[in-house]
């Protein structure tokens, strides 16, 4: 490859302040260092952790000029010193929270928060030496990365930790959107799915409660479905929301605005004393109480997926616990980033999940203002731009 | 059975209101309903559910008279129809939550709150006919039962589910300590064994640390040690409890009067992180809180087996759980009753976990009120009681 162990100039998105338009300019990318790889980015979209970042919401994670961006699909245009496990040319997704494999956490089978690579919105350099890849073409100042990946960039560096090659008979276009799961406030895919599979274990005949029917409480029901959950119920305070809601499988709304009675005397009516999984994707304290409260004592599980505003507790008293009922929360959908999300992959290629459903719209790279406002403005759930 | 199908007149502690000693008098026994069988009580013990009730702490929970006690070992008298697995002379264990091995929870293999034998301190009458099994011998007044149970008396009827059949070899004194494993204030044996081994699964090399020193967290020591712990952190404020916690296992000890920076952060400087599993068994919403931050985190687990006053959250963010650590709590130690405490037993009595530690007293059924007295002045682990 003539572009090997040289800098590249390419087109990169760069945030310059809270909240200003991203600047499509010129920008130069380093090689990559020791067990780091340089990919060429062909598909990015745009999710709330970027919008977050983009807007300064939180002071500590500001830090400009800064490439955003993480969910994509690429090719591998170099490798550094040591990568063994991929070359030029292959097909990759970048992972904003990565797998060592060598660390405590990696080498434990039902964690996948690596102790080295696990995402860090507050991580703005390379791990290698703390310093940037990215410069500015004109005065060589230079750039912040962003969530181990910043993929508003034609070129970007990445740990090999946080990059999946994948099998290039896969249309990267597609399986683009598998590689973070973050969107419109929400986790949606590995989050929503995996959520479903690997934290709650959703089985044949089990009966699951849905708080909020966004991207992510539409990919728990997916996930669901697929498990073969014998009843979904859905919950939200948009009626709008229903008839997607039942394509992905949920088969009883309820309108909290509507019922007469507490939502989780709702749920628990219909199932007979409560789902075996609820699932709050809200990001509502008080649905986070239903939720709990809606599953059935002994053996429920409630699965935190929304987000919460600061100063507040959860919504549980210490003895609630003893009643047989948990509550957690999962990060990735606890999937191992490298290890499993293949699996994943495999399952939404052969039709077993219905991706297409997340797409509603597609821009060109240049366009990514409008998409940032699109997604801001709640009006797309997710927009895939193109490189 | 000379007495099979007849009243059985014997003697039995009566409670007649709350706080008032317990009266030592003759009370008729029915014979067992269908399923339920009546067993002849050779030991029992007293625990802080008994003085609870006794006392009458919770309002909801007073009936008067009635027959309290459900720590105990004894041998079936009579069986009612439908009783296969059980008959008169088989040595037992009385259970106060039950396995009807029917329901919705007791299919599953992770669950053991039986949905019709679950531990509950309202219930007074047998399930069979909401009626009592025990009248007064003077003039035939009924006495309410305690815990799917009622050990404080020579004969006492229960249902078959909350009835365990041991191997006779088996030392019937010894295992009575484990037919509960509620004690002092705290959950003991099943309790802290189980959740070492049931709830936290800790593993060969784990890092534990233990946060109050008391009967259950002597017995979470236990099982840690059992299960090959690489390093327990023992917690307490009163150092006096340190000699015996070494006893059981516990490698280091933090008094947190004495520390001159937050537990959590002494725990996590001594494992280089955190540890994989906490046990919160001080009933302290302060000491909870240290625990969830003293575990690693990516892999942390936080086990809650204190009793917490009612008013108080748990004093954790919902974002909290997205950092990689969990918490849950278990009742009788995550064990299913019926078909897991025999295994329990059988470790017991190989001498991997060292019960004798447990018993601090041993007097005759007649001293049952200075028996109180001595779990209440909290004078007394465990006080085994001879009828």
């Amino acid at each position: 490859m003539e572009t090997q162990g040289k800098v590249i100039t390419c087109r990169a998105a760069v945030a310059w302040g809270a909240g200003e338009p991203l600047v499509m300019e010129d920008v130069k990318v380093d090689p990559p260092q020791r067990l780091e790889v340089r990919l060429r980015i062909l598909f990015t979209s745009i999710c709330h952790t970027d919008l977050s970042a983009w807007k300064g919401e939180n002071e500590s994670q500001r830090a400009y000029p800064r490439i955003l961006g993480h969910e994509a699909a690429g090719i591998v245009e170099s490798v550094g010193e040591g990568v063994e496990e991929m070359k030029a040319g292959d097909h990759v997704l970048p992972i904003f929270t990565g797998e060592c494999g060598d660390c405590r956490v990696c080498k434990q089978d039902e964690a996948n928060l690596c102790e080295r690579f696990r995402v860090d919105p507050m991580k703005k350099v390379m791990v290698t030496d703390g310093k940037t890849r990215f410069f500015t073409s004109k005065d060589n100042k230079p750039i912040y990365h962003f969530l181990n990946t910043s993929t508003f960039s034609e070129y970007t560096v990445i740990d090999s930790a946080c990059v999946l090659k994948v099998n290039p008979l896969f249309p990267l276009e597609k399986i683009s959107l598998l590689s973070c799961g973050v969107s419109t406030d929400k986790c949606l895919w590995n989050e929503g799915v995996g959520a479903a599979w690997n934290v709650a274990d959703i089985q044949p005949g089990s009966t699951v409660a849905i708080f909020g029917l966004g991207a992510v409480g539409l990919a728990v029901a997916e996930g669901a479905r697929v498990r073969g959950a014998s009843k979904i119920i859905g919950i939200d305070v948009n009626p709008d929301k229903f008839p997607l809601g039942r394509e992905a499988g949920i088969s009883e709304f309820i309108n909290p605005k509507e019922s007469d009675k507490a939502v989780h005397e709702r749920v628990r009516e219909i199932t007979e004393g409560g789902v075996e999984c609820s699932f709050e994707c809200a990001g509502s304290i008080e649905a986070l109480r239903e939720a709990f409260l809606s599953t059935n004592s002994g053996v429920g599980v409630t699965v935190l997926l929304g987000v919460h505003a600061s100063p507040q507790l959860l919504p549980i008293h210490p003895m609630e616990l003893f009643q047989g009922r948990s509550i957690t929360a999962s990060v990735f959908g606890g999937f191992k980033p490298k290890t499993q999300l293949p699996f994943l992959i495999t399952q939404c290629l052969q039709g077993l999940l219905n991706l297409d459903l997340f797409i509603s719209h597609q821009l060109p790279f240049h366009d990514i203002n409008k998409a940032m406002q699109l997604l801001h403005q709640g009006k797309a759930i997710r927009c895939l731009l193109r490189l």
